[in-house]
């Protein structure tokens, strides 16, 4: 693939792409910024597809900029009203930071990537500054933005702080001379700032490449921890492949393109190219060989039926007389009562691979009970 | 009067009256703020009525904190549409100061009064000063004033900054500690700020008083140097003197109140009362022998319809050859040939007290002319 090829792969927008086509062809070496915000540094693969652009970039010999956005993190939300938005105090910052850059850069190439805070040159705005930034827009222009136009329309409040944001977000593009700004979608409003900031200080405004953002597992909304339908670039090798392995067959050529290298043959057959996408992600994050036993594992677990090897253990002493229904939910395996009972009527209970149809069964008396209890293909105990 | 009939003399609001009560009888020097903004210096009666209320709260023993909005005025308006908001350099906010505060020493007592200087405090806040001030108000909530609302409601630009000047004149008050503001019902939200950001940074917030905008002399608008309407304090005695006595009758009991000490008397006769406000106000800005002699000057122009003692002198030669009504134009007593000829007509014009009534005689010619040419009762030339 020629260089443009690689770096539009995947792009929903480039703003502007002649502009960048040129940069690129010059030859120059381009400043490429990344801003991140350190209050939340569990990365999610979500994350990597624009980190995966920024590795795109480092490869193409340019410098990688990555912004850690401590003086908001610092700040937080003054209302009080955010709880994702709690101020952080300087030893949580450099922790999550920390944190943050040891994930990242299982991405980037620690070496060539040089980690900036924007504290260092906001800190050092007076107040005529400030006002300077604010002057550069209108309230019109901030309402435009989806979120804000949305919540003035219902009229939900919107504090006056929270347009100092993304001001503040393009000024650093202003400080730091950015040449290309990569984000989300969703960040497309605040990425244009740069440009609207950079080209009032004389600067070129900076182009902008706008990545999408991936589906979760659910194959319906954006990926995202809070409504669990992520894949955590931490997760241990088995659930990470496993995770994967349940991703829908509509989403395979997505993650194909947005979190590997590799190329989806619409010809193979969808379980091995399931497969060979979690096999690539779980040696990315892990190892080939943790990625290897996770596959082997989960064929076990559910190719065959088997149990798998990180089945949690229970102690049996601690369900004895309860009636099978009743053990479900003890167990944790079921959510309630009645999701047993259908769970047992549906035949998709089993205990050591057996099918278990009586919902009043007492299953552990005394010392007896050591077995396998099971739902479907994925809920396991063991019982000793 | 007592001290709370003084203090509610002309006030349109009072936030909260009984607040302020209690404090005025608890006997404790309170600390009275007005803010100025020093980018337009000449003072005309409109701003004395804030002024007047001032000295009271300064005769009853309180402290007088005067403030220069110097910070604003050395920003101006950034986005460089406002004429009247050019930002002005340190020499010229210096002078600007100069000249206001003596003007403002008409009215107050200088060695009572502090003066101080707003760029003191607010240069001194950071970027997460800032920040928190703009969290403490929602936009919806900036949207209610009323300048604000309906520039948004008619698509015109509001740049943002502009929500920052209520915060930081909320903020003056925080750092003064002020115990009262006073200003006009135009201020009245954004002296509400310094309650609010008074009451979140824990202090007792302010009383405040409202004092009305005076109307001009066109008995309708608010008194304003861009609307002609205005008596500056720095006119010229017989120029205050005889704007004034052309003041409305209707709006004599507003200017005794707010102007003087004096009451309205609805008996006395309209020109007495008026003559006797005039005089007042005349000997004020200047001196009693100058407010009686611009009342002389005055009664032998107007009443006896004497010719005026300040009655321009012009050049009789450069008008040779004119006709009447050419000459009613060149002198500046007609604004065109057609209203030089309607005053002709409707008898209006004199030339040494007797009627003129043919619009095509010259009247100089070679070395002759040495009259006074006049319109009506006020427009008057020499002629030499």
């Amino acid at each position: 693939m020629d260089v443009w090829g690689i770096i539009k792969k995947g792009a929903v927008e480039i703003i502007s792409a002649g502009d960048l086509q040129n940069k690129l062809i010059s030859g120059q070496k381009l400043k490429i910024k990344l801003g991140t915000d350190p209050s939340a540094p569990d990365l999610h693969l979500g994350h990597t597809v624009v980190l995966r652009k920024l590795r795109e970039f480092q490869e193409l010999g340019h410098e990688i900029i990555f912004l850690i956005g401590d003086f908001t993190a610092a700040i937080g939300d003054p209302t009080g009203k955010s709880e994702t938005r709690q101020p952080l105090n300087p030893a949580q910052i450099a922790q999550n930071a920390a944190t943050y850059q040891e994930q990242v850069f299982k991405i980037l190439d620690k070496t060539q990537t040089r980690v900036v805070y924007n504290s260092e040159w906001i800190n050092k705005l007076t107040p005529a500054d400030m006002l300077q930034l604010l002057a550069s827009h209108t309230v019109a222009r901030m309402l435009e933005r989806e979120d804000f136009k949305k919540r003035y329309s219902e009229n939900r409040p919107i504090a006056l702080h929270e347009f100092m944001y993304p001001l503040l977000q393009g000024y650093d593009s202003v400080a730091l001379r950015a040449d290309v700004e990569l984000g989300g979608t969703d960040q497309k409003f605040n990425l244009l700032m740069g440009r609207d900031l950079q080209a009032a200080a004389g600067q070129t405004p900076q182009n902008i490449v706008i990545m999408p953002l991936l589906e979760g597992l659910d194959g319906v909304n954006k990926m995202s921890k809070s409504l669990g339908n992520h894949v955590g670039i931490t997760d241990p090798p088995n659930e990470m492949f496993g995770k994967l392995m349940s991703l829908p067959d509509a989403l395979m050529p997505r993650y194909y393109e947005l979190l590997t290298d590799l190329v989806f043959d619409p010809n193979a057959h969808p379980r091995a190219a399931k497969e060979k996408l979690a096999r690539y992600i779980t040696a990315q994050y892990h190892s080939q060989t943790a990625a290897d036993a996770a596959a082997e594992n989960f064929q076990n677990v559910f190719a065959r039926s088997g149990v798998p090897n990180d089945t949690p253990v229970l102690k049996a002493g601690r369900f004895a007389g309860l009636r099978l229904k009743e053990l479900l939910v003890a167990a944790g395996l079921s959510a309630s009562n009645s999701d047993a009972k259908r769970d047992i009527q549906s035949g998709a209970v089993r205990i050591n691979g057996q099918k278990a149809d009586d919902p009043a069964r007492v299953l552990i008396s005394g010392k007896t009970g050591k077995f396998i209890l099971q739902i479907g293909k994925r809920k396991f105990v063991k019982l000793e």
